[in-house]
This record gives structure tokens, sequence and C-alpha cells, in this order.
């Protein structure tokens, strides 16, 4: 790849100590462009392992009002592959979003007449933005790099975990400028700026704040920003009509900018500010921008804390060595293109929750208070609707080190939360309440199942059944009342219910891995609420009234706004039973029709119409939906029925139409990694249908060979011999040597370490894991 | 007085309590709508000494845009004695200033239908204000109570430090409302509120946030909230048009008031919220509401350590107990007019700089961040230039405890300034930069040379010295290198130079009771600047460029804005030497000449436009303006020139038409207190016209007798025999005992505690006080 090329070029180049790191470890495949284009909504950028700062190039900053609603949502992580333009790099950044926020602090190098805004991607000259090509753009873990072809500037970023660091080579110029752009933002629009500042300290330093009215309401953020040689000229341009008079001042007009000998600050909606430097020829500015959550001398004690000199290379090295070591845990054999896909996905997965701490300990809590972490590492971006399902479990073992931080930090959002209530999707100090269910549960009782608990477990236990319980959330008093949520109380009833009943089941482990015998029982009991709104007549999940009249309009392919489905529609969602999928195969009539239901979803031709009634639904097989999390899972249920080549031949389906090394390789929103997550576990060959519940079921394996270091140096090897594009098929297990015919693994198989070897072939061995006690126990076994 | 009787009819039948304070106490003589007319600017609510919180009723919020400027400036303190409508009870208010900002968090009860706005004065019913009138209004200090007419309400505040506490008594309503307007604010314009939100915690609960971008930028107010009964019903209006909206969220509409099942909250830049309470006749609703610059949860906490209980009658009480505890420090004989005005001066004179700090210690500093104060009170609201003159020096005597905490909370302004600078005009976390000079000095001068040394002198050193030669504020730089700033640097450059040289002498003469010789002698040649801008040719201070050349356009009595000189012009400011009063004599030309110039300034007629080209200038006397600051020593200079009879008779006719015990009874702004402290050294016979030299001149007493209760149970008592309304010269003075000819004292004079009787009589004692060794040395005698 020229991108490649280009990188190894400027590593070597820049310092011999390179090439040491880059020969050797699987940081040299991941492709951060993997995502990028399509609806991926990945970034390329800079960023460290679950580091605070992503410090990306935005290619567009669409506004609402003035852009389609595709263009902006095209533009979820800031970057587009099919963008032509750079406007800047900015300093935070989502990972695959379906929706979007941040583009804190954007930062253009420009040469030249100064120019003020963007302008657009038909006329750049118009604006700070600059062409770029793909040709002249370069990037590895932690770092990234563009030619800006409009100044003639190599334009280069690293990151650690609180700071970016910026490196303007300016080749031509004597003069350069470097524009603060503080009302860029993604996802933006026209008073999204609540207010920031800009702060001139001294000819090295600003420091600046942003609050913004987004998904995340009066969202704050600090920033400190040092150069590596003095400012020459500057200029504030705030563009703020709520300019405030003074009137008792002598009359002066006083507004939001002040700039007298003694003060150089603007504040406002609508600041900017550019730096100029002289004499730039000579050698790179750097830039070191500092970010805190919580004040201007946190950015600054971050800045200087992590960052104290000024050494791009030894940042980018740093950066890129702690993405080795994460990286380096996974040995995979492979072609170059499954290796290229396989470590992208496992980058994109070591990416959130991310830290939100500064290294002092403070962090921002959800109530909007200053607080301290004391014993843990302070993560935020939950999107525990997605991520629950295959990164969370994941995390267990390529950053088991990370969980215990990362459920504390769910466990003082409970604490801190008007509401009592665990996180649902929140991030920066924000709770979105975006999506459903109450997920957080899974993930905390699939970690302590795992042994993973170090963590307050009693606050633990409380936090569930504050969250499980709540008067206020959604519909928990009727789902407790009717044991399921009434169509005529919420929208997205269906789903709703369907999801809480997985969550009890979830707890329902916990509870009874906890010795809390009476409560694992109400549990068990709540979980197998889904029967509630599985209806016999029509044969699917159907909303239900609090009469318990069923939906009188119901259509199992309508997937309508404020219907009972979210983001999909009965023949997706009546799969959703993960906990007791033997139950569900029962209820739609047993193994062979369960599997022509399965065989339906993803065979049904769906029309252009429903398509687009779908919301965020990408990566369709019929109605199969692999883009949207509602589907992950749903492949694998084949194997429940008994038709465990069913599903390998789903996997690869999918893993053939649906994924890809291209940066359109993703078939939908990556969702903070849980796509990637479900394409690791895939590649492996299996996937954790029920977290907490310990099990994986076994699909297909893609890879040869794949080998995860475990603590307590044990390994784990994936072995699929004889795997090519004809053979698909399982044809024999054995674990450690020995006949294995169970089609699900358990944890305990990966965690005692060893090598599971897969004997491919191009045939379907229909004997292989059929049997009634192969298939994985049903949610009435768990249960006295 | 209606009110007085009103206030002990509620008094007595609230608790019997009242009544032993109530008959003692100076508490009594306070009536605080002293200086709500007219000009005076001051509020008639509950505050406590030096509290942060001031609740107090607004009579309306004019809008910039909307509204007069006049109109506006009327209401700096939220009520003005002329209007005849409530708009409701704001929790913050400035006492006295000439420019305004704050009114945080207004409340109004109201019954039947709800309204939404306050409407205007003229139609009162369309909005949710009420008419009032002052026959059923009365308050006491810490306590205010009208009855609001509309809705046959009686509403009464009282105030602890931090916390507000409302007693709203429905007469006749079953039901009741209570509106909490965010986007009500004293000098409001449409975007003021740059963001704020309210939650609804609990039925008895809310918290809420606002922040303020007016003449404080930015500024951040938290407030917690409880009410005594269960809120029944509650809407949250939000008038705010910048909704955003969630564009991958299912379409569905999120703006900025999420109100569920589990959320209720509205953010935004306009919003409010009402809450309703049934069966509201029995009983009187209670509503305290805790402040806090920092947090949610430290406003919450304010209001749970300050008023742990629903005792209304208590917390009134507390607040009047510490008022008594202040005033009752000082001991007055004298009319009841006498007594109103004096101990009405003497309340206004402990109202500010006021607490700025939590409970927990925690406050925001002027860089914004949160910092904990260790080891002294953290106070806000230095309104240096007016407050330097006499409320500084007059705290040392009457609340000399506080004093220290004061200059330590100006200490670490300094050291939280990005320009490493005392505060020059600041409050809550910002420094406004209004006015001129750098006269904390002044005031950190005064009090160690009183002795007053209980804060980090060291640091006080840095930071004196880093501002008196701050390379950015102002033209400091070019002061000290052509011994005046040029008018071509700086308008007002006449003004900042005689400040400047004033605050120099108030350094040198700290730097000599320190013993820093060297420093001591830079600084006392310093203060001779003053000389720079006095032209011989004119006789007259006046504005010179940076060749040295004077203003061609000299007009002595111009005061135009932009100007050499600051509110005022050279007629007055010609006076501005106080630290060598007898050097600037010399210049004029000897005592007769100098006394002939105050004559004319005193006696001078000034046309209409004159007068309205003037800015914040009132009380005038001639071209005297007692009204704003830099007029308020000049009466007392005749003094120096040998004719004390002349300062005697000054301070009569200022006495006599330009202050009075009714609500337009202050001549111009209060200034926080400082017009107020003018009035009390000058009934007492002597005010500091050169804070820091430890000397007062000695005017005319006013009042028969005054005894101030200092430190060391000592007592300093002034007795003017014989004073009457035509007795208003000194024949004779003596201290304890002992003729006394000086016509200046001393501080020592007043700490040795003792008795200064002065005896009265109709016609000048010209031999008094008026040889050269009974006036105040000239600076030339304080140097080598």
């Amino acid at each position: 790849m020229q991108r490649s090329l280009w990188a190894f070029a400027l590593a070597v180049t820049a310092t011999s100590a390179l090439a040491n790191s880059k020969e050797t470890s699987n940081t040299q495949w991941v492709d951060t462009f993997i995502g990028t284009g399509g609806d991926g909504h990945t970034f390329p950028g800079a960023v460290v392992p679950f580091g605070m700062v992503q410090l990306s190039p935005d290619t567009d900053n669409p506004m609402r009002g003035e852009s389609k609603q595709a263009e902006i949502y095209k533009r979820c992580a800031g970057y587009h592959y099919d963008d032509h333009t750079i406007t800047g790099f900015s300093h935070t950044h989502f990972s695959g979003t379906g929706h979007s926020d941040l583009g804190d602090l954007l930062v253009m190098p420009m040469t030249g007449e100064i120019k003020t805004s963007a302008g657009t991607a038909d006329n750049p000259e118009q604006g700070y933005r600059s062409r770029f090509s793909h040709d002249k753009e370069w990037s590895e873990p932690g770092y990234y790099g563009v030619e800006l072809q409009d100044y003639d500037i190599t334009a280069e970023v690293t990151a650690t975990t609180r700071v970016g660091m910026h490196k303007y080579t300016f080749n031509s110029a004597d003069k350069g400028h470097v524009m603060f752009d503080l009302t860029a933002a993604i996802y933006n629009f026209k008073n999204k700026v609540i207010w920031s500042d800009l702060r001139k300290v001294d000819d090295h330093t600003l420091v600046a704040y942003r609050a913004t009215n987004g998904w995340a309401r009066n969202r704050q953020m600090y920033f400190a920003i040092k150069f590596s040689k003095p400012i020459s000229d500057y200029q504030f341009i705030n563009e703020d009509d709520n300019r405030y008079r003074c009137m008792g001042c002598l009359g002066k007009e006083k507004h939001s900018t002040i700039e007298n000998k003694a003060v150089k600050q603007a504040a406002g909606k609508a600041v900017k500010f550019v730096a100029s430097f002289d004499d730039v020829k000579g050698a790179p500015l750097y830039i070191k921008v500092g970010l805190s959550a919580v004040s201007r001398s946190n950015a600054l004690e971050n800045l200087n804390a992590e960052v104290p000199d000024w050494d791009f290379d030894k940042t980018r090295q740093a950066a890129k060595a702690q993405w080795a070591k994460h990286l380096d845990k996974v040995d995979v054999t492979g072609t170059v293109a499954q290796k290229r896909q396989f470590y992208t996905a496992l980058y994109h997965t070591l990416q959130a929750p991310s830290i939100y701490q500064d290294v002092n300990g403070q962090y921002r809590g959800v109530d909007g208070e200053i607080h301290e972490g004391k014993g843990f590492e302070h993560y935020t971006l939950f999107s525990l609707w997605d991520t629950y399902r295959a990164l969370h479990p994941l995390l267990t073992y390529i950053a088991p080190e990370r969980v215990s931080g990362m459920i504390q930090s769910m466990l003082v959002h409970y604490q801190q939360s008007y509401e009592k209530m665990l996180p649902i999707w929140s991030f920066h100090a924000h709770e979105t309440w975006t999506m459903i269910g109450y997920h957080a549960v899974s993930v905390i009782a699939d970690a302590y199942l795992k042994g993973i608990r170090d963590f307050d477990t009693d606050l633990a236990v409380e936090a569930i059944l504050s969250t499980a319980n709540n008067p206020v959330y959604d519909a928990i008093p009727e789902y407790k009342k009717f044991g399921y949520v009434p169509m005529d109380v919420l929208p997205e009833s269906v789903s709703i219910t369907l999801e809480y009943a997985y969550n009890d089941y979830a707890i329902a482990r916990l509870f009874e891995s906890m010795g809390k015998t009476s409560l694992s029982k109400e549990y068990y009991a709540r979980a197998m609420s889904y029967k509630n709104v599985f209806n016999n007549e029509t044969g699917y999940m159907r909303g239900r009234d609090s009469n318990g009249k069923w939906d009188p309009d119901f259509n199992p392919f309508e997937a309508k706004y404020m219907g009972p489905f979210t983001e999909g529609n009965s023949k997706q969602y009546s799969f959703y039973v993960p906990q007791d999928v033997a139950g569900l195969i029962d209820l739609m009539g047993g193994d062979d029709k369960f599997e022509q239901r399965l065989d339906a979803l993803f065979d049904t031709h769906l029309s252009d119409d429903m398509i687009k009634e779908h919301e965020d639904i990408a990566g369709l097989i019929g109605n199969y939906a692999h883009g949207n999390e509602p589907s992950h899972h749903i492949a694998y249920l084949y194997n429940y029925a008994g038709k465990p080549w069913r599903t390998q031949e789903r996997i690869r389906q999918i893993m053939d139409t649906l994924s890809s090394d291209k940066p359109d390789g993703l078939a939908g929103n990556d969702d903070v990694g849980q796509m990637s997550a479900w394409y690791i576990f895939s590649a492996m060959g299996f996937y954790p249908v029920a977290p907490g519940d310990l099990s994986y079921a076994i699909g297909a394996p893609q890879v040869e060979k794949v080998t995860l270091k475990l603590a307590g140096n044990k390994t784990f090897t994936t072995y699929a011999k004889g795997l090519n594009a004809e053979n698909k098929y399982i044809q024999s297990v054995t674990l450690n040597g020995k006949a294995f015919n169970r089609n699900y693994l358990t944890h305990d198989d990966i965690v005692a370490g060893g090598e599971l070897r897969y004997v491919m072939g191009s045939r379907p061995n229909k004997a292989w894991g059929q049997r009634i006690d192969a298939r994985p126990p049903a949610l009435s076994e768990y249960k006295e």
C-alpha cells in the first residue's frame, strides 16, 4: 500500500528506533483507514489504547440546517474516506457511533493569507481547509500524517492518553499560521457552542474552554496549548453577535473579546484564534494540546505530565509501543488481508470505554461535579446497548486489567446519577438515555462470573438492584407488574421487554454466583418474561397493551419509528432471547421450524420501502442486518436447533459479503468496537450469544490460527486446519487433542489455555454438534 | 413609621423571642429602604453581614434593547422605591453599584392562573409580577416582608451567609404556585443567560445552575432548593429556541428539556419552572435556597449546614443577631433621623466584600478553577476604586476580624490571575477591569500599618510589586518611563497618573513600615509623579503626550468620554493628590489661592450640558460631585491650607443638602458602602483623606456622640458639645481632656481609646487647627 510505504519512509528518516518496533509488532497490520469509508464511522487519527484524546483529521463539519442529514451522518467521526479536503485536526472523536458529537478544538495550519472560515469542499480555497490526497496520507496506531496540498505543509499528529501533539512542517512558506477554531464541531449546528473562551497566556501558551450542547448537553472541555516557537502575531476572531455593552463603564463598549495590554482573551459562542509564526521554514512547528474535562489547570498539568518535552518522535513511539503491547497479545496466522482486518478490528476494540480522568485523579461525574477517582481509573463512553454483546466480553481477555476500572466507573456513575441508574449510553459526564435496556448489568455479571472482581461488589449489587427496579426509568414498574412493557405505556415496548428479560438473566447468573439464591430465583423468573410478548397466533414477538390485547396493527416486517421495536422489526427481534434459545425454539415449533424461520430472515428480499424504513440498519442479508446490533447473535442460533453447519454457512456468508480490509470494510457503524469485536470472536470461530452464561456458540473460524495470550502466561489457540475458500464447514473439533463435540465453548475452556483445533472441509458434517447434549443448556436448566 | 409598626406587629406575633432583641439592639434604627430611591442603588432585602446571599425583591428587570438605559440604571439593585410592582425575589444583589449584574434565581409565588412571564409594570396582571405598596412592606436587617396584593400572599424572606429562606403565606388561595425564573437577571439582555438548567430531584428538592455573560463573563452560580411541602404539580417552561435534534436517535426530537419518568430536567438559555402546591391555606410554604459558585452539591451542603430545619423565625432571629452584634459595636447618641441614617449607613458598610466560599472551604477563583481556602475566609466583590477611600479604612475598626481574610482573598486573586495583578474591580471569580489605579495596595498598606497582619505578608509584597510594575496592565511601563501616563498611550491618562501616584505612596508607607528602605524610597519618589501632570501655565492637572506636549484642547470643565479624566474633569481631579496636599498647595500658589480654588469648585454653577456630560456623577454642589468618589476627600482639603472652618462649613453643607434618612437619602450610588463609610467617618468628625498615612482630617461632627467599641475592650468616643443646626463650627477640641490643636487625628489616637470632645459653636474659631504644625505633614517630610 502506498500509505504503508509512506509511513515507513517517514518512520525510518525520523528515528532509527522506529524500525525496531515496526518490523516485529502487530501494529504493522493495522490500517486505521478501515472503517473510514462506507458507514463504519471510525476515524484514522492518533489515539492510544483507551485514550481520552482522539486527535484526528476532520474532512468536513457540515451544519444542521445547512446540510443534508446524510452528509452529517457520514461524518460521525469527523473524517470520511470519500472526502478530498481536510478542515483541521480536532482532539475528540467517537469510533464508529451511529450518532455523534465531539470534535473539540479544531486546529489547522495554513500559509499565506489568513482564512477565518473553513470554506467548502467544493471551493476549499475560500477557507482555511486544504485539499489532500490518500496518496500522501499515512498512519499507524498512534500516529497520522498528511500532506496539506494547498499550503505545502506536512501535518502530523500523535497522542498520549490526555495530550495531542501536532507537528507542522512548512515545506515552502517562511511564515506559518495556525487556526484554533472553537466553533468547529461534529454534528454541529448554529448554537451548538454554548460558550467558549481562549486566552493567550504568553507567547508560548494558550488556554481555552468550550461548552457545547449536543448529544451531551453542556459538555465541558478545557484545553492547554503550548507552542515550540513563540507566537509572532496573532488575532482573535469573535463572530459572537451577543456583544455585551457595559452601560455603567463610561459608555465603553465591552464585548466578549478583551484584548488590551493586560488581557488577551476572547469569549463567547463563536471564538477563533490564529497564531502566526515567523521563520517556520527551518524546523517544524510543534504544538502540544492537553485536555481536561475538569479545568484549564488540569489540562496544563496533563500536558506537562504526559509530554514534558518537544520530542514528537518519542511521543509517537511511545504511542506505538502502547499499541504493540496490546496488539501483540494476539498472534494471528493468515493472509495479509486477514491480518489487516483482524488487527485493525482489534485496534478498534481497544479504544473505548476511554479514560476520562486527569493525571491528578480528578474527573467530572455524571452529576456535573468534580470527583476524585480513588483506587480506580475512571472511564467514559459506555455505548452499552452495542458493546455488552461482544466488546465487553472480549475485553475480559484482551484487556482484563481495564475491566474492573470500567465497571467501577459505571458504579460511580450510578452513585452520582440523580436517577440512581447504571449508565445506559453515557459519555463525557452525560447520560444521553440513548437506546434501551439496562445492559450495564450484563457487563458486570460477565466480568464477575469470569473472576474479574476488583471493584466494589457490594456497590455493584446495590446499583444493579436500583437499576433493575428503578421506579422512574422507562417502564420497569409496568414490566414487573405485567411481565412485559405494555405498548400503551412506552414505544419500543417489545424490544424493551425482551432486553430487560435478557438483562435479568445476567443478573440472575450473577446473584447465583454470589450465593444470593432468593434474588437469583427472582431474576431467573423475570428472565422468562420474553414469553409474555410471544404471540402464539402469529409465532412472533408482538406488541401487547396493558389489557393484554395484542397489537392489532402487527406486521412482522414493520420497523416504524415509535413502534414496538427498536431499530428493527419483529422478524429480527423475535430472535432476541439469547438467554433461552432452547425455550424460544420450543415456542417457535421446534428445531426445523426454527431453522426455517432463521432462513426466512436471511433470505427474505426486503423492498426498498422497507429498507428505507429501517433506522440505522445497514449490511443487509435479506432482513438480517449485520450493520446493527440486534442481528449480531442471530447467525449463531442455528446451533441451538442442532444445525451448526447452518451457522457455519451464515458466518462465512457474512464474512464474505459484509467485511473486508478496505476503508468501506465495515458493513455498518463499528459502534465503539462492537462490530469489530463480533469480527474477532467470529474469526476465531465462536461468539458470546448470551454474555453472562460464560458460553460461546461455535461458528466457523475465518483465519488459520489465532493465539490469545491470557493472564497467567497461558495461551489459547484456535487452529482451523484446511481452512480455505471452499472449506467453510467444521468437520470435527478437538480441544487439547481431545474430541470436542459440544457446539459451544465455555469461558473455562478458554482460560484453561490450550489449543482448539477445527478441522475444516467443503461439506457440512451434520453429525458434529448436533445432539441435544452438544447444545447449550436451556434457561430452565439453570433454575431449580 | 408604618413599616416599623408592621415589622413589630409581625415580629411579636411570630415569636416572643423577637421582642427581646428588638428593643435593645441598634438593628431597630436600620431602615433598609434608605438608598433604594434616587440613585442610591441599595437593595432592601435580606442579607447577613458580608453574606454571599442577598435575597431581595426585584421591582423590574428591564432588558437592554427594550428599555431605556436610565430605566435599567435605576434598577442596579433590582429594586427601586419608585416602583409599584414586584417581579420576584432573587438571591444576589450588589449594594449601591453604578453598574450592575447578578439577580440570580428569581422566585415568585402566585395563585390562580399560572403566568409564565413577568408582565410589565403598567400591566402587571399580564404576568406573574404583583402590585405592592410601601404601606404593606416591612423590613429589618436580615429580613424583608411584603404583601403581594395581586395574590393575597404575604411574602417574607430571610437569609444566612449562603442560604436564602422564603416564607409564603397564601392568605386566601388553596393552591399556590411558585415560579423559578432562570431568565430573570439584573442588567438583563436577550442572550445574557449562557446556559441554565433546573432539575426536579424529588418532590421536595430542585437543583439548578446558571451561567451568565454580563459584567462578569461566564459567571457560574449553582442552586439547591428545598420545599417544606411536596410539589403537587409542576411544569417546565423552556423558551430556548436552540432545540437540539438528535438525528441518530430514531429521529426522536430531543431538545433541552428532558421530561420523562426518569428525568425531570430542563436546560438551555430560557428555562423556567413552576412548582404548584396543594392545601397551602393552612400553613405557610417555606423554601430554602442554597447557593454555591462551585457546584450543585456544594449548594446543597451549604443549605443543609446553614439551615438544617424549617424554622423561619429562628433563621430570621439569627440573621438579626448577627447584625446586632455588628451594629452594637457603635453607640450613637442623636436624633431619630440621625440614628436611622447612621445605623443604616453602618449596615451598608457591613455587606461587602462578601463571603464567596462554600461551607466546605471551596471557592471559585478568578482563574475559573475551584480552590480551597486554607486558613482564611474567601471574599469577593472588590470595588476598590470606590472602597479603598473610606470603606476599607472603616472596616479596620468595625470589622477588624474580617480584614485579613479580605486581604488574603486579594492575594490569592493575584496568584490566580493570569495577569499577576491584584484585583481592580472584581466579583464572582471575574475581574471586570472597571475603573483605574491599583488601589488594592492602599487597602493592604492601611491594614498592615494599623497592625492587621494575619495574611501572607511575603505574598503581599510580591503581589504589590507585581501589580505596581506590571508589564501589561494599563500603562505602568510608560508611567515608570515618563513619570506620567502619556495621553497618546491611554485615555484617562491624567486620572490614572494621579491615582498611581497615590497608590505608590501607600506602597512606600508599607515598605517603610516593613523596613524595606530602598523600595520605600523608590515608591515615595513615584508618589511625586503627580507633579508631572500639573501644568503651571493653567494651574491644573492636564493631559500630556509622550513628547511632553500638553493637551492642546484642554478645558478644565471637560469630562468627556475617553478624555484624560475618569468620571470627572480637571476641576475635580486637580485636587487628587491625597498623599501630598501640602505639595499641591505649593503648586497652586499657597493657602489662599488653594482655598479660592476649592471654593471655585463648590460654587461654580455648571451648565446643564456640562452636567449631562458627566458620567455617573450625581450629588452636585457646583462642580463638587458628592455622588462620585473623586470628590469624596475634597471638602477636607481646606484643613491643609489652614482653613479647617471652611471644611466644617462644607461638610455641613454636604450633610444638609445631600443626605437624609429617606429612601432617596443617598446623593448617588452607595458604591458598595463607600458613600456610607464617608457618612460615618464624617458624622464622627474626621475622614481618611489618604489611607495609609494613618491620619484623619478633622471635619465637623454631625451627631452628638458616637462610641466605637474597639478591640481590646477599648472604646473611642466622639462627643460634639453644643452641636445643633447653627453650631456647625468647631470651637475647640480635647482628646482625653487635653487640648487638641491638630486638625487631623491619627489612627493611634483612635485605637488608644478615649474621648474626642468637640466644642461646637455658630461662628468659626479660625485659630483652631490653623497653624502649619496643626496640619498633616507634607509628603516630603516622610522621606529622608
